[in-house]
């Protein structure tokens, strides 16, 4: 076996889901994902902890979804129970085609969504953890050759998570304290005001609320923004490419928006209700293991060196206890590059430059 | 897809599982069964039934069996609660590598095996069929090429299985109703007894109490047997070839035994315990799509044109209510072949003759 799908199978099991003996594990394995299977069920064993291995195949859902009638029974006992009954979850995701799900009616799947809203709970409700195994699907997505892409991708996700949690910690803390966010960069001015919100420390672990390996980025629920922001990342909304998206905000709203490439797209999000108009978090990138967008946002937005910003839904995690923050049904990030001339500033001080914090090497005072 | 994966998939959920709308079923699924599953998870779909799809893998097993340090958990809550709300498990086998457990220490499976009893009992409660798809290992293990293999298991499994139960029903009737069976072949003299027991019509269907797909075989518990009986098809048992055992039985116990090869595997099975020195079950092979032994007793024992008799533990479903049947630790079946001048009688009467039952055209009066 590759001594880096070994590792990223500990990575996951102690570093993110922090699975202990005796505990109940449900582990969902994609469809290409056997080889990281094997080795996340050689860690529980040395563990001692009690996997049940359930087969998350995009074929399978297709061809249930498109031969069932569409009236889904709610929440099955026996998938309820099973949930209800796990301590961790861990979803090893691997493609072997992605577009394998393209011809399942969208209506089908969201009424089976619907259906599955206790079961999702339950899920949620467990230390869960989600990666990626690459696959050559994946790699073929991200432009790249699959020997690449594994590359890229175990980059991303062998780190030294506790050194980096302690970095991101820093930045946390300047967010937590702070009132007032400049954003600048070329094509970019944005003010956002985070007093009194809370920044997540997303260090791919549940202690840290994390439910993502890879992770690594910053994020908190602005509010009353103001500004231009050039997304200059290239991303893939609802299937369709937008590129070079600016968007001019007053008072918190987007009142003007333009983009090089979807900016039908980028519309249909912008009017779908009230909350898709204003921006429902700041994230900052600070994974140095991911040097490139890939088409995937799993990836894309804690690529170092970007800020992201998402039209639409906060999380609940970032706001004072009974608060409640931006509220839509969509959840669209956008990322844009903190490169040379660029300026992250917190309460008018400058917290990174050209990309580089002020705690790194060769940040410019 | 091929149409005869589609055809088994309808014949594992309709005619053998019973599958209806709104039942929750779990689909268990083997490392090479991806195809057969897409073609249950269709069946399902269109059934309106409910699935949760486990991948039962055993490259998975091996990793996380010799992982562990043989301290098991008892039956853990999430997989117990599975299988304790499930209406129905089809196990879907399909092996990659009929080895791939070989290196599992003996004593670690059997103290998982014996920590997950509750788990195993909850899944016999349901509705239960195990099913078999074709992969080039196994076709490897029945020394054939995987096109031919394939047309073997489906010739086996795509049955009229309605019109080969009421066949088989009517050698259940003579059994039932019978009192001394005698099979007589080449080598073989064998008298049994079988009176006031219930012989079972396993036709791949829970509804006749049997649950595995392919079935096609009628089988009951004898007593009192007497005679020889050489077993000319050739079995591999506890891995190891047995080719031509031929045993002798007084007052229903073996008294004396031989084989051209596997003598020493053999003696083993006998001198297990005191079960194992007598016959728990008579079954006659009626499955006309089995036409040759491939090694596998999930088909071996249904070919058509053979007798097995199995050493050791009776099945409950043969016996009166309340009596206990031979009891044994072991249960290996042995097959003779029913060809030119064999006879089966019961009570006299010939049932079958050089292999052809008496309700079957060229049977010899």
């Amino acid at each position: 076996m590759d001594e880096r799908i070994r590792e990223h199978a500990e990575t996951l099991v102690d570093w993110s889901a922090r699975v202990e003996a005796g505990d109940d594990v449900v582990v969902r394995v994609g469809e290409g994902a056997h080889d990281l299977a094997v080795a996340v069920a050689e860690a529980l064993g040395e563990r001692g902890a009690n996997p049940v291995t359930v087969y998350a195949a995009d074929e399978l859902d297709r061809a249930y979804l498109r031969a069932h009638d569409g009236g889904f029974d709610e929440d099955p006992d026996h998938e309820l129970a099973l949930y209800e009954n796990a301590d961790s979850v861990l979803s090893l995701g691997a493609e072997r085609n992605t577009a394998a799900t393209a011809d399942i009616p969208a209506d089908r799947s969201q009424a089976h969504a619907r259906a599955r809203e206790g079961v999702r709970e339950a899920r949620l409700d467990t230390d869960w953890v989600s990666t990626l195994h690459p696959t050559r699907a994946l790699a073929q997505g991200a432009g790249m050759s699959y020997e690449a892409y594994r590359e890229f991708v175990y980059d991303a996700t062998l780190r030294d998570w506790e050194s980096l949690a302690a970095e991101m910690g820093q930045l946390k803390e300047i967010l937590d304290d702070g009132s007032e966010v400049r954003i600048v960069n070329d094509g970019t001015d944005l003010t956002l005001f985070v007093e009194g919100r809370t920044a997540v420390n997303s260090a791919a672990s549940v202690v840290y609320d994390s439910h993502n390996l890879p992770s690594g980025e910053v994020f908190t629920a602005p509010d009353d923004t103001a500004g231009v922001v050039t997304f200059d990342v290239p991303m893939t909304v609802r299937g369709r490419p937008v590129r070079d998206a600016r968007l001019t905000l007053k008072d918190g709203v987007v009142v003007d928006w333009e983009a090089a490439e979807g900016e039908d797209v980028l519309a249909e999000v912008i009017e779908t209700d009230g909350g898709s108009r204003r921006l429902g978090e700041l994230g900052v990138g600070m994974n140095r293991g991911i040097d490139r967008p890939t088409g995937r946002i799993l990836f894309d937005e804690k690529m170092a060196g970007t800020v992201h910003l998402a039209l639409g839904r906060a999380y609940d995690a970032c706001l004072p206890d009974g608060e409640s923050g931006n509220d839509s049904a969509v959840h669209v990030d956008l990322i844009t590059e903190m490169g040379e001339g660029s300026r992250l500033e917190v309460d008018g001080e400058v917290v990174q430059r050209d990309g580089r914090f002020r705690w790194e090497d060769g940040f410019a005072e």
